[in-house]
């Protein structure tokens, strides 16, 4: 299986030093650009709203499960990897939406961004309404569940 | 800057067999898993309607750049890399929502995926209304410009 290298472009700074599974609404984040890349990466940004962050896991050392229980919970059915956004993913990606409050200079910063301090980001997308989905989400119930306390 | 190391998890098989800009409504897309992965990592994926595909622009050899016209028209704004979401960017990641059509064992049938024939596909996330922006949207009248035609 070929191997593919990415290098962060970007880090997380917030106060949440620990992964805690729910709770993230309150967390403000900064963006802060790596030292290698310009500041320009980012000029127009502030135009869009919302912004998508690819992120990696750095401290997920755990292994890589091909399906588990969502939250380790027996009462939820047990589902493959990629039918659930849990950490122990093959490649330890994470992608969340989040809500640009402010660009400066080589900092974004955002809330609801659901990464701990330190995070490697590894890319930023605009998020625009034609790549939202156009039509009505179908989604289990168990996902509704967890995601109750989430923000 | 430190590197991470990520591996394909699947590959895109459809009719698209050069990278172009517009038109992907009409084209179908099988993601069929990596031989190293068992099937049970998509088990449960079916009661998810939308799905997010990362994906790895393989055929991007295109040089990173820092800022640039969208689509190369200078009669759009110049803006940076992650104010876009053109190839050229740091790590070649695309993210794309797409609808799952159908599951068969190690194959996911999709539509509205945005890469082409052979594109290594390195996650898939199942999508939640959770997670999508829950409020309006602000984009510039330049990237609605740019979809016009892309669907």
């Amino acid at each position: 299986m070929r191997t593919i290298k990415i290098t962060p472009i970007g880090y997380v700074k917030n106060s949440r030093t620990e992964p805690i599974d729910d709770n993230w609404y309150p967390v403000e984040s900064a963006i802060e650009l790596a030292d290698e890349l310009p500041a320009e990466c980012l000029d127009g940004i502030e135009e869009f709203s919302h912004l998508e962050i690819i992120y990696y896991f750095h401290r997920s050392s755990t292994d890589f499960i091909a399906s588990g229980h969502p939250r380790e919970n027996k009462a939820f059915p047990k589902v493959g990897i990629f039918a659930q956004r849990k950490k122990n993913r093959p490649n330890h990606l994470g992608t969340t939406i989040v809500r640009l409050l402010k660009r400066e200079e080589r900092r974004l910063y955002v809330s609801s961004l659901d990464a701990i301090d330190g995070t490697p980001v590894v890319d930023i997308k605009p998020v625009m309404k034609e790549f939202l989905p156009q039509d009505t989400l179908r989604q289990p119930e168990w996902s509704r569940e967890i995601m109750k306390n989430y923000w």
